[in-house]
């Protein structure tokens, strides 16, 4: 028999040395025939046991300081000023503000065809789509082209994303629309709807601003990718509904947003329909579906999908010019059916004559006072948010592509400025647009100017081209806002979310019924509300884990999930996999003493000596957290059962340490790095106790 | 140079053999004198690397019953059920619902020994506070004693602690008797202000008996000890200076609760002050204070210290005695005094003729309707939850001093059927009290006959002994309520807490300030939605580390917090600490990207090759999670970096693998058990790949 002996100096303060048996060698000795080193079996090495350390001291102010910047600002957005001379700060400082004066030296005028060709296929969706959004918030639709005129201008100026589209978007113009609706008609009360949308509009604005400037983008993120699919689906269906209307012609429609007071409308108006126009708006409706139903939605589905499974690629539809070009050409032909049918004598509803010039002054119709106010703020609130939420994914999901950054923050910033400019010069609450986005980048747009040449042809047309739509037909509108929305509806993103997560399938059908049952609000508030219950369940049930040794290593692993780990007897190895606070140290409490009995009576071969709490999950601890370790061993000490804490990371071992001052209550003998350490050190501690007996 | 080869079979399907050097023997190394395996240099082995397994399958149907399992039945209340024959079923069942018919049986008159002077001591107690505490609700002195008649006899039948000593409490009552007082008088309606208080007591126990029937208990916990020290300590300023007015003899005293109107009142009321009076209640208060001030006082911090910090003794005060008979010795001398100085004649207030006999019921004035059910019900919610953090607290520090269990769900069903009886026998709020169970532990209380025995001395007192409580002055309550509440500032607490956890300390400060300065509901509403928002805040704003390795072994660690872990060229290795859910996805980005860009700003001696994320302390992951892997890859794959995953726990990598299913985005030669075996097997790789080259 050879024995080996290895001495290692301890080479760092910290560690002590202990004189324990290596389990490595012994383990591999299992198939003698295998191995060569037949008579390591006696290997007996002085072997280090490291001892756990706390992080260096630092000052309450100095980790405040710390917290609060990685709580706003994670990004280090100042990180490029560092160490440059203060006129080169200056210039990026004004590069931060207007991302123009970054990219506007280097354009040239290849980039600008590229710029112009995209900028012209996305006015000829904003044209009709503006029209048909400002319908849908009940504005007139003359509002839905200032809306295009302005907000992308300043957009081009501010904004940091080369691909977004900007303009009105559905969503956004159902909520106000239906939102206002609650306490003015549109239709007895024009004026004061028009001034209730501005100031919503400026409210939203500033929101949107204020979230930037604070730095409290994430709160968008509540709104999950599931709550917005299941949302978006619910808010498609009920535009969709809504266009019944138009589509059928329906006189005395609700003005409700829900699906049952929708579906009675329908049902309770539907046999009153004049034959002709019936027909004829089946005739229109075809027309559309035709023109552009495959293809703006293929492609408007490809984006929602890009956004939700965050594919790096999307794929440009086969007949992308047509459906790009569709609802131009819907409207155009529509619009000379009317014109030689004359249509509108026969009772098609017909846009009517339109005022033109550019965008009128609104600041003097922003309303800060009176009794509506309320309704304005939450409104403002509201689609602020949603609007939010779909022009930074849009930025977001387009910057990843073609690898450039978008600054969340910035970018808050530059919408919501976009829209308080746009609420005093006439124009309701705007955002990047989904589809008229990836159609932009379908088309080669580069740079913002592409958001230039489109607000240019927008006020082109509201100088010269208005009187053109007078006779367009109300129902071409309703069909093109229902083939854009019904792309909204991602049913393979739906069951892909079924597929990996329950829950989230769960919280995003709330949402989905929320949005048709109760409201916009009810279902969104539902859903965050839900999903935010689960992030606390997660903190308030944390799971305790059983660990077991993989044979042949010295890896400690979750019984359940490694079917070869095997217990060590003993010992209870139980990991915590979340931080320990106020709000679950009375259920781990509970689970573990559980988890002790159980252990009881089970083996009866081997009493239980040593708790050890696998701690590398544990990221922060209260002093709620630091009297559970108290409680628990001096419940366990009664049980004859020693608690040991292996890896507590950095806030953890700190405030261990500062407990351990005043009342001593974990030694070193009791802390350790790894579980292999741990087990080594007092199974070795436990047989020399033993041996000595 | 000797050569060792070990060759290891592979023992399990899952593990690939990879043949890589083994930096275990090279690190030995070191100090070559030390070291006697000196030819070991060159050790080379076949090294198993192990792969990360999926835990086995289960439907969702039952992850789902695991889960309500483990959210609503953590402590397993049915495991004692299991195997038993029904006859022994229906035993326990019985014992289960009604713990006396366990420790009944068993009861001897040894224990009765016991229990009978712990109940007499306690009655000595709870007769004068029972009057005190009903006045600080603005109830008529007799309905304190009729709330320590019936609630205890209820308890004694259905609660599982055996120390608890029931009856009203200073915090329900001061709470109750403010919030009613918002909307009806006390003094010119006291029959509906009485109605008021009995049906929200009847509220609260429907309320604590639903969250124990629905196993919804852990709710209290969000009221944290934290939250619970701040809130106690401005309760008891605002309980004390309100008997300023029985203390000082004022006679405009404010209805309002908050510390600026009362300071107020006292200052505009002070020059009016009788000498007589104030000279009169100044020795009165001398006396009390030197009878119980020193012992009530210490043995109450004790209690609540006891509670706070979970310290496994209580130190029994020396003149233990003494403090316990102190209210009932200073309400006979002061009664003794008045009545010889005919006082009452003078301007001393007393508590005037109290009607004979026991408990009138009461259920005829229960209100449900009417224009007060708002009030009553949120009443009824505040002090239903008060009181059963107070019992439940009580109940757990003295069943894990003795070594018993208290089933927390089982308690809350007992206390609020013990609420729910007693509103309709004339009782109003009532629970364990912090400083009474903890002189009936001090005296000896053995069981919960000691509540029979307090029951049945106060019954005697009500049915004999009321004409003699006549004289009793106002001022000696006021003490009583004093000294009592005195002790539940507790400063070493919350000193305790600062040096611990400055954010824990803040949420005990605003909800001091709050409770002083705002109201009781809107001092804890604040404190309890300031440290929900610090969970989130920890799940939005994860902690990511970047690990190093400790020289000599296979462990990775915090390199910030283990100053000897050095970095390994080519790798980032980052910890992240917390389950990647939609609320931080954002944040994860952003934060790895930056890890990266200053990883390539600072060492560009060596590219970075891998991005390695040790996922042992991410504990779930939703399908917003799953996402960013996928982004997460695609963006590092434009920058030449590849992405490892080490580790990941059994849901996440359930999760992944689902995923994988369709796009195969995670291959196993990118996926590690551990950090060690990730490097080991990289770095092999990516030598072989140069030196192929």
């Amino acid at each position: 028999m050879v024995v080996l002996e290895l001495h290692i100096k301890p080479t760092f303060a910290h560690t002590i040395p202990h004189n324990i048996s290596i389990y490595f060698f012994s383990s591999l000795q299992m198939d003698p025939n295998a191995c060569s080193m037949q008579h390591s079996h006696c290997v007996e090495m002085t072997m280090e046991v490291h001892q756990v350390v706390p992080p260096p001291h630092k000052s309450t102010l100095h980790k405040l300081k710390a917290r609060l910047k990685e709580t706003f600002f994670p990004d280090d957005p100042l990180r490029q000023f560092k160490g440059q001379p203060l006129k080169r700060k200056l210039v990026l400082g004004a590069q931060y503000l207007f991302p123009i004066l970054e990219w506007g030296p280097k354009y040239s005028f290849k980039l600008f065809k590229s710029d112009l060709v995209s900028g012209l296929t996305i006015a000829s969706l904003a044209i009709p789509q503006g029209i048909s959004y400002a319908k849908l918030a009940n504005l007139p639709p003359i509002v839905g082209l200032y809306s295009s005129f302005v907000p992308p201008l300043v957009y081009a100026v501010l904004g940091s994303s080369r691909d977004l589209a900007v303009g009105p978007v559905s969503i956004a113009s159902l909520v106000m629309g239906s939102m206002l609706r609650q306490e003015v008609s549109p239709t007895a009360d024009p004026v004061l709807f028009l001034q209730l949308a501005f100031t919503s509009t400026f409210f939203a604005g500033l929101f949107q601003a204020s979230l930037g400037i604070l730095r409290l983008g994430f709160i968008i993120d509540f709104l999950s990718k599931a709550i917005l699919i299941g949302f978006m689906a619910g808010a498609a269906i009920i535009v969709s509904l809504q266009q019944l209307k138009s589509l059928l012609g329906i006189t005395h429609f609700t003005n409700q947003m829900g699906l049952i007071p929708v579906m009675t409308s329908v049902r309770m108006d539907f046999t009153y329909l004049y034959y002709l126009k019936f027909y004829f708006c089946g005739f229109s409706a075809v027309v559309m579906a035709n023109d552009t139903d495959g293809d703006v939605l293929s492609s408007a589905t490809t984006i929602s999908q890009t956004r939700y499974l965050s594919q790096p690629s999307i794929k440009k539809p086969k007949l992308f010019w047509v459906s790009a070009g569709a609802p131009l050409l819907s409207v155009i032909i529509s619009t000379l059916l009317v014109f030689a049918a004359k249509a509108q004598n026969h009772g098609i509803s017909v846009i009517g004559k339109l005022q033109q010039g550019i965008n009128p002054p609104s600041w003097n119709m922003l309303r800060f006072h009176g009794t509506h106010l309320g309704l304005i703020m939450k409104t403002g609130l509201i689609t602020g948010i949603l609007s939010l939420t779909e022009g930074i994914a849009v930025g977001r999901t387009f910057a990843a592509l073609k690898n450039y950054k978008v600054d969340g923050n910035k970018e808050m910033m530059a919408i919501g400025f976009m829209n308080m400019v746009g609420s005093s010069t006439s124009c309701y609450v705007t955002t990047g647009a989904f589809s008229r986005s990836a159609v932009n980048n379908n088309a080669g747009a580069k740079t913002a100017v592409s958001n230039v040449v489109m607000s240019v042809t927008v006020m082109v047309t509201l100088l010269f081209l208005m009187p053109l739509f007078q006779y367009t037909p109300n129902v071409v509108l309703g069909a093109i806002i229902v083939t854009a929305v019904i792309g909204l509806i991602d049913l393979p993103a739906a069951y892909n979310i079924w597929k990996i997560d329950k829950f989230d399938f769960l919280v995003m059908l709330v949402a989905f019924m929320g949005v048709l049952f109760i409201s916009v609000q009810g279902g969104l508030g539902l859903a965050v509300g839900l999903s935010t219950f689960k992030i606390l369940m997660q903190i308030t049930r944390p799971k305790t884990v059983m660990l077991g040794k993989i044979p042949g290593t010295d890896i400690y692993r979750n019984l359940h999930q490694y079917k070869e780990a095997v217990r060590i007897p003993g010992f209870l190895i139980l990991s915590i996999e979340a931080p320990i606070n106020f709000a679950n140290i009375t259920y781990l409490n509970e689970r573990t003493l559980r988890w002790i009995e159980e252990e009881e009576n089970i083996k009866e071969q081997l009493n239980l000596r040593f708790l050890i709490l696998e701690m590398s999950a544990v990221s922060a601890i209260d002093t709620s957290g630091i009297s559970l370790f108290k409680e628990l061993k001096a419940t366990l000490e009664k049980k004859g059962v020693e608690l040991v804490l292996v890896n507590p990371l950095a806030e953890v071992i700190e405030k261990l340490k500062k407990v351990d001052e005043a009342s001593d209550f974990i030694q070193a003998d009791n802390l350790f790095l790894t579980v292999g350490e741990a087990i080594a050190s007092l199974s070795s501690a436990m047989k020399s106790q033993s041996s000595t007996l």
